[in-house]
């Protein structure tokens, strides 16, 4: 039961100009040196323009600059990726045909669900929540009291919203996802001990919103953690307590950020890289992989840390000399006063 | 159906001194720039003193050094921000009023549950577990055979306790949390692979651990993976087998400590840091985020490591010198060596 | 219940050489620091050989070349850690007697299990899996539809599969583990936004693969991502979509492993090290904790990144230095050529 398109219904689909054979049938996509003949492939980046005289794709997607170099069928476009992006919906599992509602789920009696929402087995749907129009609820997901979901927002199976927590429109959370849990907060009780604080706010995702799996966004101490639209979070993601994110940023796996800092709108943020608390990141910032990040940003740019990879015996002495950089710094000082004395001394 | 307190409720609550109106009405709490006139705020940054001045706050609690500043009411107290923490409890949503077991919830024969314990949908409760007073076990939460579970503690939906966990009272364990699984250890089969090395001891947590959302502890391989009381963990925490950690350390998200490692007492461990197995830190000890400890820590005091964050074109001039950092090191020695003949010469 | 052996009978099992009292009963193992008359322990790593004149084991494992050291009896094998790995399995908890389905899985008509396989409470079997003989699959666990388990394999309990992956025979996945959640992709829509890219591939894993607690692999974009035979993952490791994996290769806890990378067979990857994307690791790499890998690896070896830990104070003023790296290499060079031109001036 795949999928089965000719290149003319894909070109009409995407308004893509279409060289070639219109009636080649396409039942998948795959990159340039593994396409068939059936399968339809792309050209974004121009490294890989050789490929296009080798490949086997029954067509490819390509920006005009590249037609010519087409041998077989293209289709043509202005952002090839994006376009490639919109078929890969059409090749995909499809979703369920039909509101089902598992007789194993347990929804209290005054939530309120769109008729059209589906919920899964063994899920769990506590007092006071609203859930809109087209939403999917996986099996074995925890919706806790007075939660709100958005239209067309699709929870996988194994996911947790704490009380109160809100999504937007068409979100995605994938298994494992836990929202709204207690932030870390604690008062030192002056005794060696701790007194917890009670994590009073909510956690608040916009529309589009993408959690990755095993990913977690706490709710917030007082005010809320407030999640912009169309950001997308990969997987082992971990958002603190009235943390603010704005629209558009992604941000990869392991990413940490500590309580009260705000992310701006359109940064890109590195694998495994980490956010103090209580700064603030401006609008289209990248971090690369594993930075750290202790201070503000106030500038726009690509920001890294880190020493890079060595053999690990070479690594060594550059590691005992970082730890005498100060020293080191001083010596060429010292060193500098006195080449500077002694070509005074010679004049 | 939200708590209401008159400041002079609250001043007993607190044991404040209280200047102002007894009669105000407090119904919710925020920060000093936020608050209205039904919110109680509280000053412990000094930094923020100056807010005192223009917040709407309908109270303020405050140390006695600061109390004359404060406009309004003030609540007076030795440690207002621990004032602030126990006062957050009145103002969290109520927990249920009694006990319940959801018909769904699937619980051993042989496990002794306290009258008092909650059990949510879909729970399951192995043979021969032992669940003290008032414990609450959380929705789709699974409690494999022979735990023990303290009086008090709370476990949120989806956790997972393997066989002969021991959780002391008071904790809470947030969603997503596996308590127990498998320690990682292999030994080499002399092919090229791996012979996995049953674990068969156990995981403890002493009272009052709060263990935050996707965190895991693993068990121990021959003796037991030990947590001390009042151990405070935020999320996606790794803790390995055989791992020992003092009471009243707190670890940021994404903390990892390597198997038979000792952790000391009171110790804070900065987001992301990692440590090595088979090392101790002593108490009192604080590593700062993405600290990477290697070895044994045997002075109290504040540790560090990373190279802090640079405009990527800047960090990749300083990766390529940090590699060669060993001969500029050498070369540095070569120049004061020259000088000193130089200057030797001259004399 | 527990286990009670003769040391005849684990000289057997082993195949090892006993000296000593074959009728001595053994119930346990454990260090041989803390090993009484009733247990058996080992000695794998010379340094603890001094440990063989104290103990008190009931008998240990040893190396030809250090039998004659052991005071009590010993079992002399030619490999002591890799026979102790053996012995921890008749130690273990037992496994259940007998294939159970709890009443309370959901399993579709259309999956295909071996009449062996165990199903525990809550969980959820879609539609065409195939479940091979002798597998466990655990409570609360998710089985989305169309995947294949291979003979054996344990699924302990809240596991999620995604549709169509696949387990090799004898796996053993641990709570929380998520495979063949969506790889993170998505192409810039030229508009500030993001468009989803469907993720058509799969997850498909070898034989003997065990995944630790909360860790995440995800599924192929267009192809399919492949974890090879014996693969050792820890907790809260992270692989990308379309990442290959050769055999043998064990990761440490919050590895991530960016998309479309191809890492070797029995590499070593150290916890918390973090790998770019479409890169390449050669067979036989390890990789020491919190590495940053940026680029491929072509050679064998142990490779190393960060700077070490360091006193705060001590660190900061290194980390100053770091950022001028580039400029006291270049006073370094002024130096050498101001001194090269007074040696030769004074010529």
């Amino acid at each position: 039961m795949s999928m089965s398109l000719t290149l003319a219904q894909i070109a009409q689909q995407l308004n893509a100009e279409l060289r070639g054979n219109a009636e080649q049938t396409i039942t998948g996509l795959a990159g340039l040196a593994e396409a068939t003949a059936q399968q339809l492939s792309f050209l974004s980046n121009p490294k890989y323009a050789p490929l296009l005289k080798t490949t086997a794709a029954g067509a490819v997607l390509v920006h005009p600059k590249q037609a010519d170099q087409v041998q077989g069928n293209a289709l043509i476009v202005p952002n090839p990726y994006l376009a490639f992006a919109r078929l890969t919906h059409l090749f995909d599992d499809p979703a369920p045909a039909q509101a089902e509602r598992h007789p194993s789920a347990v929804i209290h009696p005054t939530a309120q669900l769109h008729p059209s929402v589906s919920v899964g087995p063994h899920a769990v749907i506590e007092a006071g929540c609203v859930i809109e129009e087209g939403c999917l609820i996986g099996a074995q997901s925890f919706i806790d009291r007075d939660c709100v979901i958005g239209a067309g927002t699709k929870i996988y199976p194994r996911v947790t919203l704490y009380r109160r927590s809100q999504l937007g429109k068409n979100c995605i959370l994938h298994s494992g996802v836990v929202i709204g849990a207690d932030g870390f907060g604690f008062a030192p009780d002056g005794q060696g001990g701790w007194e917890k604080i009670a994590q009073l706010g909510r956690t608040l995702l916009g529309d589009e919103v993408e959690v990755g799996a095993n990913s977690t966004i706490d709710r917030g101490a007082l005010g809320d953690t407030i999640i912009g639209d169309q950001v997308k979070i990969d997987n082992h993601v971990m958002i603190g307590h009235n943390v603010q994110v704005g629209q558009g940023t992604a941000m990869a796996a392991f990413v940490g950020i500590s309580g009260s800092t705000k992310i701006g709108a359109h940064c890109l943020l590195g694998g495994s890289s980490g956010y103090a608390g209580h700064i603030s990141i401006c609008d289209h910032v990248q971090i690369t992989g594993m930075g750290m990040v202790t201070g503000s940003i106030t500038e726009p740019g690509t920001y890294s840390s880190g020493t890079g990879l060595l053999p690990s015996q070479q690594w060594r002495k550059s590691a005992v000399r970082f730890r005498q950089l100060d020293d080191l710094h001083h010596k060429v000082r010292d060193l500098e006063k006195k080449c500077q004395q002694g070509q005074n001394a010679s004049k």
